[in-house]
């Protein structure tokens, strides 16, 4: 409830003290990063951790980290991450802005030659940066060698006001009554701002003292492992996001009671019925199906660093459309899931202090930064159509597309399944997900080689490209989940559950995209009849133990930020106490009631024409 | 950017300008509602004038219209509706508040018995309103008759002070940094209250003065009349917030370039991309196809209204079924295709300038409001159920369930589509939305048969009928868009227009809800491949008019209250002037620079162990 310039001041403040714990405490990096997330609020920090310090990690030569790291490090300056601009995001390849070489004092210019130039929405940027990496157009000897990286000081370090040239902003309010509105997301606009040579990041290639363009031997895949690992910690944070959303709704469904009295005796918990079941179960079984991805994909991280040392990028593409595709449906599908849970909570899940508008506004930018989940599936689709071709040529995928390789089974292979128990089995449910993966890959291929041209089928196709995309990620992330189960899991009894949850991930899948499976052949009208009345079943065992399987989540009260999400159910009275915090509520006769409501009742509205 | 209050404040002012207005012209009621609309706000006087009033109209006995309205006509009184309690919202038979009668004063004692039954939501309550009408059990001569509804004064009308006995606040903070905020929904809790008896809204049943209870020989049907009328306007609200938001995404998408570029030349207008326009001509087409079935339900109010006063209570069940229906269809799908258009205007989609994030926060509530849309879409199950039998009986369904007496017919025809265009024929679209909601219901219908008993089979079985339900629903829909283009449609080529849209609507849904048709058998896969060819090929024919189409709604840039909406086009230029208007900028240096932005940068944190 407080107005933008306290909650950025409050931020601002939280920030400092969290850092003044780090180093109090002589947290490690791990640590410090658990802290800040337990702060829970974006702020500059994550972008100087997150982007700033990265970048200059990944495309700064040696002498430039040993210059500017210890810097960050000790957060002497605070840096930001400026590539999109007001008229370019997710076309980098399109970004106005220039930086142009002026060998006569070996410095870059660093301009805005046009409005839609302006960087916009880099976090940080508005109000609390020293420093940004800029992504610009380079210009050397009259020639533009594309986007690249540059250190550039936005403000001093001796009173923080812009330095000469720089205009600086923040962009505005946005999404939600606090959410990101706490971060300083900024515009930036160069009038001809002149930065060192040696400010241009340099790890790739270089502008030497005479003006030459010329590329380092260093292979520019390297940097794909940074995309990788942004990419693990999106899907990773949508787990949690998914997995805070669903423990509010599982515990307040089980608190909350409507109908299904008779003669006056106590109403049903709302948790109990299937319609709330159906809903909310998926969702929960979502939660545990992204962290178990977001743990394999973990795993990827370091298999993909070890290649890029070893110098082998065969699977560099394969790991890149994967991680693509994950951002992409994870994120999506854990923006629908907030704003689901929150109407699964009826009328009191509109309240802030439910905590769930807040979590849907905090969250839903995750659908658009680190690549727009729409572009990312066009790019698993392309991914997709060139496999299918090579598969065609004899070549034999590995990774999450191994499963092409079995193209001859999966295009004709009729699912076995023949009782409702039988999708029960794990290798009943792959074998549809892979054969519906497949052919709507090929078939998608096969139209486009009908097209005039390759690009022109692609892009005609594009929306059936989508779908077939999602269908393939769909397919990783179950394959992943029964792989998981098929390790020890301790605990009694948990493995049996988690395996109900990955029945229930897979199936209501099958029922939402039961057009896929039926249209390609995949299964039956009767076997989707019959996985329909196994989820049904599987609601039922997994009720007595839905409120176990979000407690296990183990967030606390204080991190949930819900009243509805209470750990001991204490909900109505909690609700009611938090109403009274509202300003509204400092005066029992509102602001505006002397000007406003009393003459109006009174009949003294000053009229002008009776 | 306001704060709480002052939000309030400001709403309580063009409250009092509006109504100043409305007097001063001698607006008609119609006229001051259209006024209403523009100011586009959520406030105290939406409840006054669309549940107050009509509740003392629809409830009161003649007696009691004349000594109330011409007070609430004239604002001398500000009412509200007090329904909903903490612990109750859907289930209104469940409310806890009391109203008991006392014969020793002739007078209700009102009264609040747990925490649960606070009265809690209604809007105008928190602040604003100096009378209610209160929905409590009536209990006379010790027994308990059920709700009721009861006018009673909540603040003196001096000072606006609480009266003695009734506590009253605001329930706080709402989704969104404005939309309901602007509102005091509200908590009230009575300690013993006395009203007269002659504050029982008593036109249906009454309260003798010996503390008898009385049946009037008014029929309880004659409230239907105002269901109808209110959820008549929540689908004519739907189609004018989805076209608002349309609007927005459609204008700026022409603006918007991404990629596309070949050797630096011009790139392309995102709107040209097909994965843009399988997403967002399908919500354009969803726009008018609300509009019309608005249209048809003022004239089904009228319908109804004169079938009342004929007391002809035989299509009362039908139109309930319908209305109910048609509000859950239309508003959930009018909430996900606002947030659709948001994500559709990329990044800049998330600033509050964009107009989306508030339509979005603002309209959500519909889904809630007025009947939860899953327990309407159960009620419109139950009623299908109900049908299903008569017509196995022989009774000759009418209205919007007249198809279901087809049922010979629609049990196993098969669609004649042979060719894309074949599905251009409204009879043939007709024909497998009819036989796919009759098959669905016919479905459910035989596995509740099979459920040990009916209740037990239709709990069961929830999930089903909820999604059989949408399918008659959206039979409903598409048909009465066909419908209306069978009127003359004036203007050279409109009707072309709109033949193509509704095609676009039928089809796409008929891609979205493959699975229901391929299932029940009412098309092949081949022809549902020919329905999504056909879209792409509508997409195409429909881009060259998306804007005039959009132009068509007439919205004022004022009223869109969108910089990326905008009809000149003149985007950039106005998100980056509107920027700057944020209170973060009012300063170059941040507020909280000195305290924990300086100490931080120049290593001057007190720490307490270093």
């Amino acid at each position: 409830m407080l107005s933008r310039k306290e909650l950025f001041k409050d931020t601002l403040k939280k920030a400092a003290h969290a850092w003044k714990r780090i180093v109090e405490l002589r947290l490690t990096e791990e640590e410090a990063n658990l802290l800040r997330l337990y702060v829970d609020q974006p702020g500059y920090v994550d972008l100087h951790w997150g982007m700033f310090v990265p970048a200059i990690k990944g495309q700064g030569t040696e002498e430039q980290q040993k210059k500017w790291l210890p810097m960050a490090y000790k957060f002497q300056i605070i840096g930001c991450y400026a590539q999109t601009e007001l008229g370019h995001g997710s076309n980098v390849q399109g970004l106005e802005t220039t930086a142009t070489f002026d060998p006569s004092t070996d410095e870059f210019v660093m301009h805005s030659p046009t409005l839609t130039s302006s960087k916009w929405w880099p976090g940080g940027l508005g109000k609390a940066s020293t420093h940004a990496v800029v992504y610009a157009r380079l210009i050397t000897e009259g020639k533009d060698y594309g986007i690249h990286g540059f250190i550039v000081q936005l403000r001093s370090l001796d009173d923080h006001s812009p330095l000469p040239g720089v205009t600086l902003g923040d962009i505005g309010g946005k999404f939600g009554s606090g959410a990101y509105n706490s971060m300083d997301n900024g515009v930036l606009r160069f009038d001809h701002v002149r930065i060192p040579r040696d400010q241009m990041l340099m790890r790739l290639s270089q502008v030497t003292r005479e003006g030459k363009y010329v590329h380092s031997d260093v292979p520019k895949q390297l940097l794909y492992g940074t995309m990788v690992y942004v990419r693990q910690t999106i899907v990773a944070d949508a787990s949690k996001a998914l997995s805070r959303a669903v423990c509010i709704a599982v515990r307040y469904s089980a608190i909350r009671k409507q109908f299904g009295s008779q003669d006056g005796g106590p109403e049903t918990q709302v948790l109990n019925y299937k319609t709330q079941q159906s809903r909310l179960f998926p969702l929960l079984a979502s939660a545990y199906a992204y962290r178990f991805v977001g743990q394999w994909l973990k795993w990827l991280y370091t298999d993909v660093n070890q290649k890029l040392e070893a110098k082998d990028y065969s699977t560099l593409p394969e790991a890149h459309a994967c991680t693509a595709g994950l951002k992409s449906v994870t994120t999506s599908a854990t923006a629908d899931a907030i704003e689901e849970c929150r109407k699964l909570c009826g009328g009191h899940g509109y309240l802030n202090s439910s905590g769930l508008p807040e979590l849907f506004a905090v969250y839903v930018p995750a659908c658009t930064y680190e690549g727009d989940n729409v572009v990312l599936l066009l790019q698993v689709a392309r991914f997709l159509m060139k496999t299918v071709s090579q598969v065609a040529a004899g070549k034999q995928p590995v990774g999450t597309i191994a499963y092409m390789g079995n193209i001859q089974h999966l295009m004709q292979c009729k699912s076995a399944v023949n009782t409702a128990e039988d999708w029960l089995n794990p290798a009943a449910i792959k074998e549809v997900f892979e054969a519906r993966a497949l052919r709507m890959a090929v078939n998608c291929a096969q139209n486009i080689s009908k097209a005039p041209s390759q690009e022109e089928g692609f892009s005609e196709l594009s929306p059936d490209l989508l779908e077939a995309a999602v269908a393939h990620v769909q397919l990783i992330i179950v394959t992943k989940f029964i792989e998981k189960l098929q390790e020890d899991i301790p605990g009694p009894g948990v493995k049996e559950q988690l395996q109900k949850l990955c029945s229930i991930y897979a199936l209501h899948l099958l029922h939402k995209h039961l057009g896929d499976f039926l249209s390609t052949g995949c299964v039956t009208a009767r076997q989707g009849a019959l996985a329909n009345e196994l989820l049904g079943k599987l609601y039922a065992q997994v009720r007595p133990n839905a409120v176990a399987l979000v407690d296990a989540f183990d967030y606390t009260d204080h991190y949930l930020g819900s009243v509805l999400g209470r750990y001991d159910g204490d909900v109505y009275p909690a609700l009611y106490e938090e109403a009274w915090k509202d300003p509204l509520n400092e005066t029992v006769v509102p602001d505006g009631y002397q000007e406003h409501l009393r003459p109006l009742l009174k009949q003294q509205l000053k009229l002008s024409r009776l």
